[in-house]
């Protein structure tokens, strides 16, 4: 197990663009609850299981398995809850740590998000000037709850 | 993915045990709805984490992965909801196919119960005599419902 701690930025502007390419990911939902999330996958040729518990402060238990990518496909198809999440992924590496910055489309268009991954809640880092709002403990930008009140469909942005 | 053909009975008598040396089973739920479930599992050293589908007739969509222990022991301590399912599992060979009798304890203490996988859902094939009642489609007897409804609480069996 991993513990991930994690925190979670809107977007402004551009300038993020020109410092990665992005890689297209597709992932689904087979249980999302508060308590506990079980996801799949496929960034690139790859697919992923992973399962997340609940989050507590900035932490979240993590399990990540690589899988086949045709059964990725099969449990998409035929396992997953709701929409899925299309989006491009973008690392880009600013001083000792990778931001992934998310250009969600679909049902999501239009929702761009920065996370970054610590080594400890408390860890300092250098904020990008392109990073806006924290958004790190509003549920509504998880990305399981993404497939079910997607972004193009909110009332208030 | 591979699809599961299964048939599942009651066992009579004693017979059975001279014919394997079992091994213990533990394993929990993450999630189970009668669409899939998704499933932790200890037997013996190794961690796998299994993903089902619904049934559909004798048959079910089925993903299985080896997981390392610490992680199943982590998820089944954190993530599994109700009583985890402990039993001594048996591995019988009997012409061309293997029987797996369960010898359940804990909370569904009592409870034996035999599967054979098959190729085909019309697959035939000799019934052991220690082989009672078929239950294949009576849902109180599948694992997963064992954690929410365990065979020592069944009004009648």
């Amino acid at each position: 197990m991993a513990v991930e701690i994690e925190r979670k930025f809107l977007v402004r502007g551009d300038q993020w663009r020109s410092l990665s390419v992005g890689m297209v990911y597709r992932q689904g939902y087979i249980t999302t609850t508060p308590e506990k999330t079980v996801r799949v996958r496929i960034a690139g040729n790859q697919g992923y299981l992973t399962i997340k518990g609940a989050s507590v402060g900035y932490q979240r238990a993590e399990f990540e398995y690589l899988i086949p990518i045709e059964d990725a496909e099969q449990m998409l198809a035929s396992l997953c809850v709701g929409p899925l999440i299309e989006k491009k992924r973008y690392k880009i590496p600013i001083g000792d740590l990778i931001w992934e910055v998310d250009e969600f489309f679909g049902d999501n268009q239009g929702l761009i998000l920065a996370e970054v991954e610590l080594n400890s809640p408390d860890q300092a880092f250098e904020l990008p000037e392109w990073i806006g709002e924290e958004v790190s403990h509003d549920y509504r930008y998880y990305n399981a709850n993404l497939t079910k009140f997607p972004y193009t469909q909110w009332p208030i942005k």
